[in-house]
């Protein structure tokens, strides 16, 4: 018998019928004597409905009251879930994030977790029952609901699976597991077994969407067993999200490709050559709330040199204008931009241990021609962003360059 | 400066549109100084719509459940008002019927209220803000989310007003105020200007819509000061439902005409005419859960008699075969059924001290050949089972008859 935590995201509760599958999967584990709690998200499609009636009502909704609608949609969920199980005759009761309490402090809208009261739920647990709670939700001192953030139920089913000491922890969703890229690019990509919290949190970072990157590192910090599995196939074991890399296998260099499309490029041309001048640049970008991810500063050469950096394309006009009101200030010569960037990255905890791995990458890339144009480096990820359209070839080189293609 | 308790349901906040257009009433009372406590209902059509869901789930679904998915109607509201006021400069703060706290009992679905906690919305009205509060629930002593039933969001501003000590609580709703009969059927009924508590239970009893009839109970036993106005109009004091009746005035003898369609007669022919028959009757109707309304039993001759009552028309066919199935038993001769009646009532604290309005009513029907098959009275009441064909005739000829049409 185990303690299992099981999340089904908004896709696999989106309707009555598919409620009820759940049901039925969630009685299956009850049967085999597990003790199950289950987190759900809204149902899809809810969570965007209730924004749109805010913004219908208020300009600027305040933040406190935008909690109290929009953690409306997983309080339907789990009201709908006990329900349908206790329809099947399984024991079941609903919590919402206030009633477990799941206390957060009061940034409302992307609140973080403090504390989970355990007693409750474990009680209900050794009474025989499913439970059932709201994720995405918690309340803070004051006795207000917040809400942790979009994808937020991934964190709940994580703290939830954590404070519980659970078994595992189950992420059903509507992919069964995490892939070595995406298979709607490269046809051969193959379902990983198992991966790194840190491969997983390098692949998540780089637009993999399988798990929220948050509710992973959660489940690093606090050693949660964390399994990635589809709600809508019967048996499969997903890919196991493990602490430690597997030495017994002979491990391949590289887990995983990510990408993300929609990068964009700025440089900042005849700058003078001087110490603080990134500073100068990235310190007003950053006060615009404007993520910056790979920066290259280019040797100098006249006492000037030209420092580019990228962003999110959705961002790349309102940096520009940034860097306009202060180019005169920094005494820069142009701004210029390119939105037709993406970003490709080799991952893997492997290159560790295998020195020439980067080499390898550059040397692919090359063989097809594509132009790296920056380059940013972990110990466990290697990225570099190209020209947009160079995205799917690339990505079908190196998964074959490093051995991604044939079964492990 | 005074505290008021104002209360709009479902149809006032049917749309955003609509809950902008509340918030800018509620900013009117907070401009001239008064401290507002809001409650709301769900926007109107999104209870059903929840209920709705719960069905397409699970064939009996849990009563618990039922309110965490149902509760979350009005939870939505309050979230949107907040902002809308917030939105145009009036601070404001929502709470659920659990953060109020409005403990009740565990009979979820028509649970009771036991307590409310006043502190907390007290330290937020001295603090300046708009206090807006979900109807139609709280939290029993567990910490589970119960709902008062249909309705119950005016029980809700009524219990808040006692608890507040408040001066008056504004029921806000679709029509103006209690008219003296419903206008569709009479055009010439007129809004009252006050009813007793008393006359406003017989009406509400007697199909009257306008208020729950929980909410005057208790409006009555507290002392609260209740208004009914609408929510569309901008003006209009509407009517003001008072403790005692206004001694100063000429008081019509009767205030107010009510009525009831789908009504439904049975008769039991040739009981033996003994003690006992009435509860060998009924008991076993109350039993199957059906309500009783107006009871009849004939003088008895050769030893039988016939017995009569009422029960709503939907109860008739169940009512029917609990009788048949006792028949034999309390050796009756026949069960016979009506289906076509409805019940007129004269409403009115003035009959105490008119004697002749019995005599009156049952005059002017007579008058217009319409019969009386049964009467029922009470200390301000008077109910009359005719045949549905005569209901809007009734009405009217009653209207004119007890002076309601004329200007008070």
């Amino acid at each position: 018998m185990a303690l299992i935590v099981q999340k089904y995201g908004g896709t696999s509760v989106g309707n009555p019928e598919r409620i009820r599958n759940v049901a039925r999967k969630i009685a299956k584990f009850r049967a085999e004597g597990h003790q199950v709690v289950v987190v759900v998200s809204a149902m899809s499609g809810e969570t965007n409905r209730l924004i749109a009636l805010t913004k219908e009502v208020a300009s600027n909704p305040s933040p406190r009251e935008l909690d109290v609608v929009v953690s409306t949609g997983e309080q339907v969920t789990i009201g709908l879930l006990c329900m349908a199980l206790e329809d099947i005759g399984v024991a079941a009761k609903s919590y919402t994030g206030a009633q477990v309490k799941i206390l957060t402090d009061s940034l409302h809208t992307k609140a973080r977790i403090l504390n989970i009261e355990d007693a409750p739920m474990r009680k209900d647990l050794d009474g025989g029952k499913v439970v059932v709670v709201a994720g995405f939700q918690g309340v803070d001192e004051h006795g207000s609901i917040t809400t942790l953030g979009r994808g937020g139920s991934d964190t709940t089913g994580v703290a939830l699976a954590a404070a519980l000491k659970a078994d595992e922890c189950q992420i059903y969703t509507d992919v069964d597991g995490v892939y070595t890229t995406d298979p709607r690019i490269v046809p051969e990509a193959r379902k990983l077994d198992t991966i790194t919290f840190e491969e997983m949190l390098e692949m998540a970072s780089l637009g993999s969407k399988v798990l929220q990157i948050r509710s992973v590192e959660f489940a690093g910090k606090y050693k949660v067993k964390l399994r990635v599995l589809s709600s809508f196939e019967d048996r499969g074991e997903g890919t196991l999200i493990t602490v430690e890399e597997d030495k017994n296998m002979e491990q391949p260099v590289i887990s995983g490709i990510a990408f993300s499309r929609d990068e964009a490029k700025l440089t900042v041309t005849g700058v003078p050559d001087k110490p603080g001048i990134a500073y100068q640049i990235l310190g007003p970008v950053a006060d615009a709330n404007i993520d910056v991810d790979m920066i290259i500063q280019n040797v100098g050469h006249d006492g000037t040199t030209d420092f580019s950096f990228t962003v999110a394309r959705g961002d790349l006009a309102k940096a520009q204008k940034v860097l306009e009101g202060v180019k005169a200030h920094i005494g820069a010569r142009a701004i210029e931009s390119d939105s037709t960037m993406c970003k490709v990255s080799i991952v893997g905890v492997g290159m560790r241990s295998h020195p020439g791995v980067a080499s390898q990458m550059f040397r692919t890339l090359a063989e097809e021609g594509i132009n790296i144009q920056m380059i940013s480096t972990s110990e466990i990820k290697i990225s570099v962003a190209i020209e947009e359209k160079y995205l799917e070839l690339a990505v079908r080189v190196l998964h074959k360059a490093f051995g991604l293609d044939t079964a492990a």
